[in-house]
């Protein structure tokens, strides 16, 4: 078993769906990521709270074993999201974004951390993405995730953060937009002819495409879930999901190592969109998450 | 070896895609369905045509073994349908429908065909659906179709065919009008509450969903095609591929014979969408189809 490191955003979240609202619950990708793959491999957080940041919410990582040295208090208040689902609930409508601490965030990476093997850079700044990675020794294997935002923005760092990447897990309107590409199965290759050797489209409640180079698609649907309450953090578990397994195995993954963790990333997001935040994940217990990995296995068993 | 009666519209489709158009181009759901089922088994085809219907359009079916003592002329110009495709390319904008002899179509079984014991009711009105159920003898095995239109001028009708047919094959966004459910895993046991044992859910490039009383879900992915040209006729051509494969076992079909047969219908699929019209279900070539399936089982292989 080996360590991941992640960077991204740790946030409270105010979200209202069709199945009703929170105001300031948990959320971020670096949360999201962390208790999903908290479950098969010791995670370690890099990134930044404010001074209203409670305490219970960071010991609900620690309480899985997450190194929480890297996150920092800054002076202020925690990044806040505010969205909403209407509708198509595969895409949230952004309310209002209140960076908050995050606006001067400058990650400075703990010694302990450096030598991390398995890296996953959230949906941040890739500018900031980059400044992490580069303070990692030698990563085995990198991962990282982006948004319209930034591919609208700063495409030109977004790039260069591309070309160091083992993989990136992305949306399926991200990776169109990246690359002009009519569907998702156009796209895949050419997100890659930036660099990463493997592509993740995540596809909501459609599951989730994977090609990677040399090897060709895999593509499976998601988990069945009748009743979604709220989607937010599904990527972001499943991202976490992914690299827990991987970081699990501790070694160079193989085509058939990234298909059981796209596998096991699905499963894991399926209980994330059960309940608001990260209530539904928080609580996922090994028996759970073996019971509904069988039933995935059973709607998608064709031999 | 059995039969398979298909009754459904044959038809000249105007079609606009991001990659071209045609004018009255060969269409219709009977045609689709028949060139991917007679691959597998023997179709007879009701439906009615004009005087301007081309004798090369009823040899292609020719040529495929499909009985066409049930196509009857009609007086008048052929059923005709003007559609386009912009951007989102699951599903079509009707720009006009002229049902020139489909107006007064009021099928009469040839006495030859009333003992076909699979039987597949395209999406025409749910009356004349059942009109033609009644008069086949001892049906083993029977699927329907049907549309927004319909689910909302004929209802009642509608839900007295859905109590005599075994499977349904619909649209994802028609399943969830039926119901009311918010997504297809909510829709789908709701469809089959009205009577099918069976329902298949079609969701364009992300494959289908299939839900068997006292069985589950069985969920697939499309085959990857990044190029997609006209995806008029995908549906139909699943819906043959679907009952061809069907036919061909020649029995109630288990549970398992359902997978297959999804499976061998998106794989027709797959090459309806690569071209306009029916030109490339036309060409399909068995060792083409042979291939096509290897490149489908590699992309779901997950074992």
């Amino acid at each position: 078993m080996s360590e991941i490191l992640v960077v991204g955003s740790l946030a409270y979240d105010t979200i209202e769906t069709p199945s009703g609202k929170v105001e300031r619950a948990l959320g971020g990708s670096a949360n999201y990521f962390s208790l999903a793959a908290s479950l098969s491999a010791k995670v370690r957080v890099v990134g930044v709270v404010g001074e209203d940041y409670a305490d219970s919410d960071k010991e609900l990582l620690r309480a899985r074993g997450v190194d929480l040295e890297g996150m920092f208090v800054a002076p202020g208040k925690t990044f806040h999201w505010e969205g909403a689902y209407a509708g198509d609930m595969n895409e949230a409508i952004t309310k209002k974004t209140e960076l908050n601490v995050f606006e001067a965030f400058d990650p400075d990476l703990p010694d302990s951390y450096k030598g991390t093997k398995f890296v996953f850079l959230a949906n941040i700044s890739p500018d900031l993405q980059v400044k992490v990675l580069d303070q990692v020794k030698s990563p085995v294997f990198v991962g990282m995730d982006t948004m319209n935002f930034w591919i609208s923005s700063k495409i030109d760092d977004l790039k260069k953060t591309l070309s160091r990447v083992n993989v990136v897990l992305i949306n399926e309107g991200e990776a169109k937009m990246l690359t002009g590409a009519k569907n998702a199965i156009e796209a895949a290759p050419k997100v890659c002819e930036l660099g990463p050797q493997a592509i993740v489209i995540k596809r909501g409640e459609y599951g989730f495409l994977m090609y990677v180079k040399g090897e060709g698609y895999f593509i499976l649907p998601a988990v069945p879930v009748a009743d979604v309450v709220d989607p937010t953090g599904a990527g972001d578990t499943f991202a976490g999901g992914f690299f827990g397994y991987l970081a699990k195995l501790d070694r160079k993954p193989t085509f058939q190592d990234l298909k059981k963790a796209c596998m096991h990333g699905t499963v894991l997001a399926s209980f994330t969109i059960q309940d608001f935040s990260v209530r539904a994940l928080a609580k996922v217990a090994p028996e759970a998450l073996e019971t509904r990995m069988g039933v995935y296995l059973k709607t998608v068993a064709h031999a």
